[in-house]
């Protein structure tokens, strides 16, 4: 047989595929609905027959996925009985690598952070930090008291770009000696956990959805404000990654012609313009700062935030400055992905936010493609500032438990 | 019972719908195959039983989609009966609405023009316009003695942004009088036939789509080079059409820190550096054109490009620098997007192919954030000049045929 001539092409699917989505998609509405619902509520959530919800949520509460909690009384007839998620029935473990601090959460399977650990990134090689982190893991586990086998696995978010097919990082800004680190392989066989490797920025977007419980149909965009910026998007309950898993590298897009010179050869790039180092710098040039502050970015960062927060002029003309070179940057993305909702977030967010969230909206609306046929709402992450970790535990959650139409499709 | 809780739910899947997409693969797998399928090449194909795939054949064969041509015979054993697509089994026309021109065709289910139609827009009001088009269509269905009941709709590219709700072209450029026209509803009235509106940009990605025979898992992202420049992106044979339908507006990212002036406010953005009219006043300043010169900026560019074909040296410098500053804009968008390759397309695309496909691969290669990861291949369209009214006929052919895993979920 000629295989050229079939390569490639799409799938179909059967009836084990479609009994396997469908218990996800049960499940799905298990998690999504935190005061649980009855069995004929899910027959009507999901359209499928009373019959098939009989039978899959008799599957989910042999595997002590689900638990019945009581009945309710709705009308006349007989009282419900309630199904509920059993959080407890599954944990996942989520890693931050950022060039400063490593952050490590337990998840259990609603969601929720268990227990949570931060540790200053140590001055070692690669090979050296990947033990901390798998100590750091097993100490976190412990610590928790859960049962090593409930645990689904490690998910880690890092700086992109990454080698996905390799599980490499490539080259991550600030972490000398970090060239193409084989993480994935690394961290795995120093715990013995199955281990996701996951862009910071794709990462965070994939916890803001689970965490913020908006509509599954509901696009997204979000930004990652880092050490680096980032987007990632949202549509129709799915992360969008790219072909190399490497969406959203935005560090080059121009957002003020009239900025400083960028390594790239252009000017006014958001890698010059956006990122906390930038923002200092800008700072620093308009006299924020004064003899005895501290040097370093983080600090100095922090103190212009503090700064603008009680009113210092100087401070906040800074960053009322810089939230409109970030506006141009968000209407360049929004234009281009045309999303429900635009969501900000990260590591150095909680700082930006109180001024960032009162000139963005306006102006990127008066940007906006589309603002002839609907509104582009700007919201902070419901997350916080640990929404890489957070993140980088719910993308392990999320490839066991989200329906997928696309696993309907028959394997090669 | 609480109807709330239960919104917006993933949906599950059943068998009727499974025995729906199973059949759009099948009759896929048969359209991408110019020489056609035995039955058991589509089993290997689709993953599907031998005994499902000759379920689903038959019931094409009743309905002509496909028929039996011809047997193959492969090593031992009973020679193969090959199924082909029946071409002439189903048509649809595309339209494309552009400030200049009206372009119409007729495409059979292969994806084939049949019949074409151009004309010059009327510089009439829309509702005169409308009734143009719908005789523009009637003449293209008689001179192709098509039969009309095998026309499957009738697809409309026009320029965004887009009502796609209503069915509505909202301000499109240079078509005065032309503010939130219900195109969708006038053109179905005026010519009884179903119709889709839907971008240019994204036409032509579903024509490069279609007509391109790439693998269907490929990404791309195709910049289509129009009176404006739009951008629209494919992944795993979709397009990816955005909340509002309005993928793709790139006309105010910042190409060049020292261009001209926009009226967005900011400086060189691509809507008043990379446009055909803004080419043209480059080349303009340049000194390429001379008294005696037609004054048009449709004929300026066309000779600007020839010109720069004959070795001159002003004419070929502006076109060097417009790829130059289109690059900047092709390489924000395909950091941010990820895609597998970079398709250029559009209406003014092959007279500037010559000097873009020579300058524009080296350098997108340099600005490549995954360029340690992978390659980005950079093509011309295969589509040709047409590929706006190609792809509105495609978007047609593409909604009633090609099998989407979504199309499995249950409806509410």
């Amino acid at each position: 047989m000629d295989q050229d001539k079939t390569m490639g092409m799409r799938r179909g699917t059967n009836l084990p595929r479609m009994g396997d989505f469908n218990q996800s998609v049960i499940l799905e509405a298990i998690r999504r609905a935190p005061a649980g619902l009855s069995r004929i509520e899910l027959a009507d959530a999901t359209g499928l027959s009373a019959q098939t919800v009989t039978n899959i949520t008799r599957r989910l509460l042999d595997d002590e996925l689900i638990a019945e909690a009581g009945r309710a009384i709705n009308g006349p007839g007989k009282p419900r009985v309630i199904l509920r998620l059993v959080a407890e029935s599954r944990y996942s473990i989520g890693v931050h690598l950022d060039p400063a601090v490593i952050t490590l959460v337990l998840l259990d399977l609603s969601g929720a952070v268990v227990r949570r650990r931060v540790m200053r990134t140590p001055a070692k090689e690669p090979q050296l930090i990947v033990q901390t982190m798998a100590q750091a893991i097993e100490k976190l586990i412990a610590e928790s008291g859960v049962d090593r086998e409930a645990i689904a696995g490690v998910g880690v978010a890092a700086p992109g770009p990454l080698d996905a097919a390799k599980g490499t990082v490539i080259d991550p800004p600030k972490l000398d000696g970090w060239h193409r680190v084989p993480l994935r392989a690394a961290l795995s066989e120093a715990t013995g956990f199955g281990v996701t490797l996951e862009k910071d920025t794709t990462a965070a977007a994939v916890g803001e959805l689970w965490t913020g419980q908006g509509p599954p149909e509901e696009s997204f965009l979000f930004v990652y404000l880092g050490t680096g910026i980032g987007a990632a998007l949202v549509r129709a309950g799915d992360p969008i990654r790219g072909s190399s898993r490497n969406f959203g590298e935005v560090g080059h897009i121009i957002v003020d012609p009239d900025g400083p010179s960028c390594a790239c050869g252009a000017r006014g790039c958001v890698e010059v313009v956006c990122t906390p180092q930038a923002i200092v710098e800008q700072a620093e040039r308009a006299g924020v700062f004064a003899e005895g502050d501290p040097a370093g970015v983080e600090e100095r960062f922090t103190l212009l935030c503090e700064r603008a927060a009680e009113g210092g002029d100087a401070a906040l003309a800074v960053l009322r400055r810089c939230a409109g070179h970030l506006t141009v940057l968000v209407a360049a993305l929004a234009n281009v992905l045309d999303v429900d909702r635009v969501v900000l977030g990260g590591p150095f967010w909680s700082r930006l936010e109180p001024v960032y969230l009162r000139e963005i909206p306006d102006a990127l609306h008066a940007r906006s493609a589309t603002r002839a046929v609907h509104t582009l709402p700007v919201d902070g992450t419901v997350v916080g500032d640990d929404v890489g970790a957070v993140g980088a535990a719910c993308v392990v959650l999320d490839s066991v438990l989200t329906p997928r139409a696309a696993d309907l499709y028959l394997e090669d």
